[in-house]
């Protein structure tokens, strides 16, 4: 017999495929699928096609372990997902009174009525149970059949994945046993993915037991370490991951600034509040985007105090107290006119820093002795100052984000000290 | 026979499947295939397996059209993509000298020494053909076999790209002779989805050469027009598609904001711009997402001035003007509050528009009095002013999220009369 495959997944939904609808699922159920010990060895897209659905499921329900559909549960014609699984299991649909009284009350509680064709939801394929949704009409379900646990889901994430962690994840871990697969984030910043890979190859020989990945972002480099192999022994891995994770604080210092899902704004912001500081922005060319990503963290009022977007010359000159004289004389994006909207900015706060930038985002607005992609980040404190001038390839929104990351690179770099 | 399906795509990447990368290659499939007139139908994700893509091949080229396959094209032992498509096609792999020679130059051309490991990447399928990279070492290739036209492309976005761009298409539409695939995106905002199908149902059922959908983000709806048969007259669907166009803007006049790929924030500036009008923010929970949203805009400054991020309730007094005896006696989530500080980066900055946004994102920082998800956009001009109150559901992001959308569409609302 062939051997099984750990999980599968199958998204359904047209707009999947022609292009508009990003899709997010796979990465999710990438990710949570490791917390009860599965690997996901395969993804179908496919669109509402009750043919193609229906093979998939009869042809792979004998060659994996656990089958998980999403999409296509609604109440309207195109919504196949539900005849089409039935049909590939080789079970009838049957009607659940209590599913119905359900989809009912949903609607009830939210003050409205229920279509007749919501009444095709409360139909399931013999065996099967249902999985509730507490945000939305279409409930899910799933069964064992054939030595594989199918879940069947509906597509929006919202949804979704509400009934992934209250119902999905504990069946599974009940039926798997399995402990979750071993693996650790350490996240890094300020150092190229080759010159990263070139100063810590080494130390990755020294564990055999992990496979180490690498992946490159704006902001840095994971290094991403996972057991070489299932049913290792837990408590050796974690101690050799601890010995790893010192073996790169010793080589990277703070560059190794994190694990797991921890962001860089994040360690940035507690590296703020652990030491009393507090910060103020002045942004041009990154428009808002520094202070939005520092506020992306809840209790960012604890050190984020304000951040003036000055766009204008006049804002410059009026929030920030920038030097009409500076700005005619270097203009706008320059060195100067960087450091004075810092220094303006955190004696008009009394922020302990004041960070800035200013530069040409693009497309237009290059000159020769100015090109598109031209940044400058400021920082500026009490007795001292910095400015570091950058020059991006690429498109707007790909300048934006760079010298975002290296003007809060240059923050993090002096909070620590360095 | 077998009816053929028009296209499908097969990416490959282990970190695709567990959870350490987001694909965006499927949509972007999706959207260039339309421009030969290529539908999708299926998209499978893989690991690096050379068994599994060797039979995807063997069993699918009598299948399809068009087989795509992207990624494992790279010189280490991992990268399985080109033996295994050899395998599926059952044609031998052969040395291309003009490739190696090529691969050769590209690292000459940057100072660098070509590895041995290299070498891999000159051998093809027989019969194929060589897609040039000029960004990365991996060249892809083509070939016709049994019907199907393959393509065989490296997976990183900016090596990719470029090749379906200048070698792909051109070769499809030539091997193909198909027209694009009629399609048009007509966007809305204003209203939800439930009540914009109520409202437009009718229009919908004149157009019988149309399969319209909807597709609902944070933002608003777009409605998508396609085709329902291929081969359709040209003219007749253009004319079609401009009479249905008209209908929109009589029925919802300028919550119908734009067409294709055009963003809200673009129409927004734009009606700015056309008026000669101003706009400056505040913002207190959004932390500086409005500024950016509105700078990712190219030339935007014509009509963004400034943007305050108050986040502190000295920063709302000091910059802003905000009365220290309203915040003690509402609080900072207040109508009056949003208010002031709408009013006062607008006199401060003279703009036409004042745009401010308060409220509590969460997850802490919550009362019974003042809930999160508790919002409040401001709006200020010459001669008036106006504010809203909304409570929002879900996390600290989609709330922010949900407040810089109502903002935005308060404002646009506004500047439109009405």
């Amino acid at each position: 017999m062939e051997k099984r495959t750990d999980a599968e997944l199958i998204l359904v939904g047209s707009e999947l495929l022609n292009g508009e609808k990003q899709d997010h699922h796979l990465k999710y159920f990438g990710e949570v699928l490791k917390g009860v010990g599965l690997h996901l060895s395969e993804c179908r897209m496919v669109g509402d096609d009750e043919e193609l659905i229906a093979e998939i499921v009869r042809t792979r329900l004998t060659a994996t372990h656990v089958l998980l559909v999403c999409g296509g549960l609604g109440p309207t014609e195109d919504d196949l997902t539900r005849e089409a699984v039935a049909k590939g299991l080789n079970e009838p649909l049957g009607f659940s009174e209590s599913a119905w009284e359900e989809i009912q009350s949903y609607f009830e509680s939210r003050g409205r009525k229920v279509a007749d064709t919501n009444k095709k939801q409360a139909y399931f394929p013999k065996g099967a149970v249902p999985i509730p949704n507490r945000n939305g009409t279409a409930p899910g379900f799933s069964l064992e059949k054939g030595g594989c646990f199918i879940a069947v889901l509906p597509g929006p994430p919202h949804e979704l994945m509400p009934m992934v962690e209250d119902t999905v994840m504990p069946l599974l871990s009940r039926v798997l046993q399995r402990q979750p697969v071993f693996m650790e984030t350490f996240r890094t910043t300020g150092i190229g993915e080759s010159t990263l890979a070139s100063i810590i190859e080494g130390v990755f020989a020294k564990f055999d037991m992990f496979v180490f990945s690498s992946l490159a972002f704006a902001g840095g480099v994971d290094i991403i370490v996972t057991e070489r192999t299932p049913a290792q022994e837990r408590d050796m891995l974690k101690k050799n991951a601890a010995v790893f994770e010192q073996e790169l604080k010793r080589i990277l210092g703070y560059k190794f600034y994190g694990k797991g899902t921890v962001s860089f704004e994040m360690v940035v912001g507690e590296a703020l509040a652990r030491r009393g500081m507090t910060l103020s922005i002045a942004e041009s060319l990154t428009g808002g985007y520094i202070g939005k990503r520092i506020t992306d963290i809840p209790g960012s009022s604890r050190y984020f105090l304000a951040d003036v977007v000055a766009y204008s010359n006049e804002a410059k000159v009026r929030f920030l107290g920038v030097s009409e004289n500076t700005l005619m004389r270097v203009g706008a994006v320059s060195e100067e006119v960087c450091l004075e909207m810092a220094r303006g900015v955190r004696e008009k706060t009394g922020a302990t820093w004041g960070l800035s930038t200013t530069g040409i985002a693009g497309p237009e607005g290059g000159t020769e002795e100015k090109p598109v992609g031209l940044c400058y980040c400021g920082l500026s404190w009490n007795g001292g100052q910095k400015v570091r001038k950058r020059i991006f390839p690429g498109s707007r929104d790909h300048v934006r984000e760079r010298i975002v990351y290296a003007s809060l690179y240059m923050l993090y770099k002096h909070v620590m000290g360095e």
